[in-house]
């Protein structure tokens, strides 16, 4: 793509920029096929400088005006003469929240801008991404790419050899387009079994192992929900898949994060569940959780009701309630308390799926890793995490991730579920502020990143699309980025302590909060809590700990 | 008084304690004078104790029940030998949110030590209170008692000395019983011109010097509100005073903490406020802020919607806005973020006042003191303000922190500002986490110590009722033992950074966050922060900052 037929200004001298916690600078605004640069006038190094992703432009709001005060009939007929004395303001919000105002000399350049961020902003080709046009000085392309693969994931942990083996039934994405190449299955069940249950769940996703539990040797599955449809219809094949999970051991726990009514339903358009009688040594239980469009507007709620300017205490607490986000938080922490529940204390696997199991399955089984797991709980081990559970398999990032709080785009496939776990994360840690490895920042740089970034981790929807866009041939992955030494030692928490034991969270309403951190990040406060972190690493590098051995 | 009347019994073996965060444990129960203590069975040490101050008790609910099971038309009536197989639980509910419940074997030793317990903690005497008999092994009796005084104050600010002095016409306590001996008026007003004032201002609180800003020569008075009544009446004693505030300045501004209609109510009961036409150098704004009964209840109904254990998040953020703590926190920072805009920003003097002038008048000017006067921000320094804005200045502590959120007595005078102003503090350190030189624990210690205390800093109402009760002779000083070197280390900030600048805390609802160190603090959570607080102070004295240098 010519990003140059988009761009019908590039430069504009004389722009104002307003920005949270800045006073209004004057400057010259630059529109590149990626990026939106303003150079303050007055500065000259790159402190002066205000470089933004076109990708994290959510929404735009323009307005002209002609500065003789007339606003004729025909102000959108732009003629450059008559335009010269007028001006225009573009509103940027971006998807990280950030929203900034740039007020542009020209109405006709104002509008030319507008256009280019407009179209820039929403590409839809992946090869056309920033991404791909992306070249840190220190690339080394030469590298592996990611943290890990299921390969040496497998490889790695011997204790699954005797029951478990992978398999790479799914080599050519054939018999799931949203599993990576390599899944991780019981011994006895063969690769034709498997593509015979493939069928039988939805979006092809059989049940395969997320994670082994050392302690007692109990495992998480996750799969889509069976295709039983209205009738009933059994797969021997998925019953006998299941049955080698338990293997000898008297039960499993099935978490459906679906009321048991809305599985019912599920019957009605060719879904369903695993019945008693055809399951008998699994438990069934119902969680319903929030996704898709609800989610998204949940947080569109939220962001609406965190930037409203009155001073109404009342207000403002009915909004945050309104939003319900909290409640999803709340409801997302205690199902993934559930599963370690069952599967630590109770001592039984579980199999987690809700109808197409690649959101609020992966959410909360990232979730019930970090809670029992000591080893997802350090900042590789978190990114480890990540990369597994969401990543490799399969969230749609770039359908989910299109839009943020501010569009006025018609919803189609977004959905907060990656922000939410983050929140949800962000809960754990603070309520154990010395068992996570990582610090707030990981966080904030993550939700930044899933919506906009300049690495291809967090592109496309799938292990078969990133391969199909050779994603990892040429794009940079931020996974290994963020553990480069200087962002390492930034994204490290100073003050944490391994620990081997469950961490559980309380989801008391009471003990949740709301993730400041993120939903006011541009205000005054966030700025002082970052002083906070900053004088704790000054401390702790005064005290000798080295920041780097943890 | 003999305490030893009103204990029958005064030892319990066999008692179970349930307190949150520990298990339950068996062990012997004692009832002093003036404590509550429990000694696990299995532990000799005293770490193995629950020590409690009974005046700590807010309220007890006790119930008693036969282990025969038949519940008898007579339970009340106690025979000792019938009771012999019968047990009772006393749930005892403190001033500082703590809840612990007692297992009695024994329904006659349950009802007497429930006796016991709730005519013991509500002792009005104030000279049969502990901290009469407190004696600590490093007591101290021929220092000075408390940080500073009227007197040595003025002493020491030396640019006062030129238009102000310092004024003993109250040395007897005839003018106003709720001021102290001496206080700082200005230089041209005479004794005999203040006894005037006196009487037309409510409880004789004529306006006083509170505090002197150095960068620019301005004050902040305060007073009680001018009995006009219905008939406007005039005092030109009052007027002469105000005007010799300001002196030759242009004017000044009133700060009237009721609404203007309240304000003007208040004339059909005698008060009233300084009229434009008496009064026309002095600009009156209206900020109606909460106090009393409507304060005591919103406390109420916050620590209630605390301790719901439902798991429904709307309905916890709907208890939360319905109890309005956080809208009285915002209207308390708000008004004293006012007064700073007038003092500071716009260089006037101001008189602040309510009705009585001996509740939201000393919360505004305190926190105001501590936005603008970086002095006033260490440990010294805030400790000292609250002795001269609440202690001497003639908050009516006993009244006011009679009774905390629990109790089922009749409300009489309680009313939680202290309580409201360190909350409001707590937001601001919150905020501006390097600002201030100490730390939450020391608010947490002040919340607590003002409803039951070991010391006599919080006795009595006014600085009358302390001398006539030898307060000042008989019993310790809480802030001398604050500032003793074991408890300063605990109770600094070890991030403090001094800074000149004014400190504007943001008033927005979503700034503003429930205290949960405090009406949480017995939960899981609170303890992971101590935790945090721990860490960091360790790694500030291996880091080598002198804790105690600030």
């Amino acid at each position: 793509m010519e990003f140059s037929e988009h761009i019908k200004t590039a430069n504009v001298e004389d722009v104002v920029l307003q920005q949270p916690l800045h006073p209004p600078s004057r400057g010259t605004l630059c529109i590149t096929g990626h990026h939106l640069l303003f150079s303050h006038r007055e500065e000259q190094d790159s402190s002066g400088q205000v470089l933004l992703l076109l990708r994290n432009i959510d929404a735009i709001e323009k307005s002209v005006e002609n500065l003789s005060g007339y606003l004729g009939p025909f102000t959108n007929v732009v003629n450059s003469k008559r335009a010269s004395g007028s001006s225009g303001t573009i509103i940027i919000k971006c998807k990280d929240l950030f929203v900034l105002q740039l007020d542009i000399p020209g109405m006709e350049q104002c509008l030319n801008i507008a256009q280019s961020i407009e179209t820039l902003s929403c590409l839809d080709c992946v090869a056309d991404m920033y991404p791909f046009f992306y070249r840190p000085c220190d690339a080394i392309f030469c590298d592996q790419w990611g943290l890990s693969n299921p390969e040496k994931h497998y490889t790695e942990m011997e204790e699954l050899h005797e029951r478990w083996r992978l398999s790479t039934v799914n080599r050519d994405y054939s018999v799931c387009v949203s599993y990576p190449t390599a899944v991780i299955v019981p011994k006895e069940i063969s690769d034709d079994t498997l593509k015979k249950v493939a069928k039988f769940r939805q979006g092809g996703r059989f049940p395969v192992l997320c994670y082994y539990h050392r302690k007692n040797g109990m495992v998480i599955m996750r799969s889509g929900q069976p295709l039983t449809g209205a009738n009933r219809k059994r797969c021997k094949e998925d019953e006998r898949l299941l049955q080698a999970v338990i293997e000898d051991s008297d039960k499993g726990y099935i978490i459906d994060m679906r009321s048991a009514q809305q599985a019912q339903q599920a019957r009605m358009t060719g879904g369903g569940f695993e019945s008693k009688s055809c399951y008998n040594s699994w438990r069934r239980l119902h969680r319903h959780m929030e996704r898709g469009k609800t989610l998204q507007e949940s947080l569109i709620k939220l962001v609406e009701a965190c930037a409203d300017k009155s001073h109404n205490m009342g207000r403002w607490l009915s909004k945050l309630e309104n939003s319900k986000w909290l409640s999803h938080v709340q409801t997302a922490l205690s199902t993934a308390g559930l599963l370690v529940e069952c599967l630590e204390r109770d001592g039984h696997s579980v199999l987690i799926h809700d109808s197409d199991g690649i959101d609020s399955t992966l959410l909360v089984s990232t979730l019930a890793q970090l809670i029992m797991d000591p080893s997802c709980r350090t900042l590789e081990g978190f990114l480890g995490l990540l990369e597994r559970e969401f990543v490799q398999a399969g969230h749609p990032f770039q359908q989910r991730c299109a839009h943020s709080a501010f569009s006025h785009a018609r919803l189609q496939q977004e959905s907060p579920v990656f922000l939410l776990m983050l929140d949800c994360v962000w809960q754990i840690w603070r309520q154990f502020p010395l068992a996570l490895g990582f610090s707030e920042a990981l966080l904030l740089r993550l939700a930044t990143e899933a919506y906009a970034s300049n690495y291809g981790t967090f592109l496309s929807n799938s292990d078969m699309e990133r391969h199909a866009a050779q994603v990892k041939d040429k794009t940079q992955c931020l996974f290994r980025a963020l553990l480069k030494p200087r962002e390492r030692e930034q994204y490290t928490n100073q003050l944490y302590e391994h620990t081997e034991l469950a961490i559980w969270p309380s989801v008391h309403p009471q003990s949740l909060q709301l993730w400041r951190g993120f939903f006011l990040r541009w205000t005054q406060q966030t700025r002082h809590l970052e002083e906070v972190q900053q004088e704790i690493r000054n401390m702790v590098i005064e005290s000798g700990k080295t920041a780097l051995s943890f």
